[in-house]
């Protein structure tokens, strides 16, 4: 066989927002399966927002796409020729395969869907990536409760859409926002969103804040963060005690320059963080002592014995009189115990 | 009786550091407890970095102390007069009954306290607020496992120095960070730490987190936070990938201003996140979905049925040729979809 096949590779990385001058289109011979291998056509490929991230040189949870080298993607497709048990040719599949029209991949990276139960392009949408992501976000991290309050940005996105509706068939009341009109209508007729907010029609975070007071009179329990920047600014104030924020994205940023390598100049901490705090799947929790007085016997029953027996060793900072105390909170402070 | 008490009063709020300046000592009359009081006199007063934060209007998890009112605080005391069932003249007491040398209160703001057992001090410390702050934030908020590294900031106070030795306990690598040479030695020889560092003798961030990378060859799982500034940004990088960081202070940020409300033209948005998430009790999770695939059954299982029965909307974005891709993303990641 020598079809002509298609695959587009990253040329240079991006100052910015990525264009065609970043990639560039090549030709190469339809390759040859080797034993266990699958040859599939690409059907259709996936276009997401983490795709930006590739294309960077930034430390990340993945490697970036060399330069030169075909651009990571999903898609879906048939198989040509298979030369392993586990598929057959005709059978559509999905794979890993990146931004090409021919592959021969090991039968191990492809997953085989079936194309009468739901149409074969759900696997890079409501079924695939995106879905799993707001599926999995909402309903094993952001624990929702019956009655809460979520927003969600990029509301009518495969990831945003899906939480929405999740979040609502749950009892959660929810609010989108997305960054047109047609996009809020969208999300309230298709996606069942109780509001919608058009992110572009507000300047900053504070005018984007005074609009969700009015649809959040019971503050927000749930953030669901894609897109963080000036949409951040504008909910973190009106976040419940014990709200919960999950971090999947950050799309507002990944052209600005905020996270990447060279974002040493920049003044402002929170994107760099924000970032690591996705990368890393870290948890950040605040917690107030004073919301536990319910452990308090359990601990004095960990840690008298601890004490009495000497096993755990404490200062004790002793001042004499109560006039002392101003200038001793001060020394506090200051680290001079 | 009529012996002369005497109080601490907040006199106005401080800009910066607190000092002498912000408080007046006034005398008054001890009270006399009515039905179901007990007046106690102070023997100790605990003194915390929490009341930097009570001397500020900004909205927190607890209301200001007013001005010309008796500032916050813990003590321990001896019961002198008691018109309560509960309490016997002269049962050791402890109370949050604020800067005074005497105090009637309900019994019901009162706990006994053994002085048979620990001296009656460490209900101010080890086994009081601070100690109960370090053992709840590790261990149950925390989740810390034995081979992992715990970084604690002010490791030789009350908190800190539990951290430390509970982690210890538990098999974990612990590393604290204090202000002198002195603590330094103290939180290896009485708290045990496998190594402290002096943040005063490193510029910024930066420096910290140079030397860090020596001490943690493993990366940090645990950042037990309660410090902030420029030791946060020390650490940060080097957070292992499903790190936790328990937010439970930010002393170096208390005098900056960066957290006040007069906080608007700070350009680092960091502070005051950090703040809300502390504050709030806010859980932020970063999540990358693929390492989640294990659920995928369960969410094909959960989620293929919906949209089958068109209970879950969906829409996709269908645009032909591979050729168009780059612009695709492009326009992506713009919001033009």
């Amino acid at each position: 066989m020598s079809i002509c096949a298609q695959r587009i590779v990253l040329l240079n990385r991006p100052n910015g927002a990525p264009g065609e001058q970043n990639f560039k289109l090549e030709e190469f011979l339809v390759p040859i399966p080797n034993k266990g291998e699958v040859l599939v056509e690409t059907h259709f490929l996936s276009l997401d927002p983490y795709m930006r991230g590739r294309m960077d040189d930034a430390t990340s949870y993945a490697a970036p796409v060399p330069i030169g080298k075909t651009m990571e993607g999903g898609i879906v497709g048939q198989v040509l020729e298979s030369r392993s048990s586990k598929f057959q040719v005709g059978d559509f599949v999905f794979g890993q395969l990146g931004w090409l029209s021919h592959s021969c991949t090991s039968a191990k990276n492809l997953r085989k869907i079936d194309p009468s139960k739901t149409p074969i392009t759900t696997a890079l949408g409501v079924l695939g990536m995106p879905g799993f992501t707001g599926w999995y976000g909402l309903t094993k991290i952001a624990r929702p409760k019956k009655g809460e309050t979520l927003v969600v940005a990029a509301a009518t996105g495969p990831v945003g859409s899906i939480v929405g509706q999740i979040a609502k068939s749950l009892g959660l009341r929810t609010i989108g926002i997305a960054g047109s009109p047609k996009k809020c209508q969208i999300a309230k007729d298709t996606f069942g969103f109780d509001h919608c907010i058009n992110h572009n029609s507000f300047l900053d975070g504070k005018e984007i804040h005074k609009k969700l007071v009015e649809l959040c009179p019971n503050g927000i329990d749930i953030y669901f963060e894609n897109v963080a920047g000036k949409i951040l600014d504008g909910i973190l104030p009106l976040m419940n005690v014990g709200g919960r924020i999950t971090i999947c994205g950050m799309v507002s940023w990944y052209n600005s320059g905020a996270l990447g390598a060279n974002a040493q100049g920049v003044k402002d901490r929170l994107p760099k963080i924000w970032r690591s705090i996705l990368v890393k799947r870290i948890s950040v929790q605040g917690f107030i002592i004073s919301d536990h007085w319910d452990s308090f016997r359990e601990f004095i029953q960990d840690v008298q014995p601890l004490v009495i027996g000497k096993k755990l060793n404490y200062i004790e900072n002793v001042v004499e009189g109560l006039e002392n105390a101003p200038l001793e909170l001060k020394g506090l402070l200051e680290g001079k115990n």
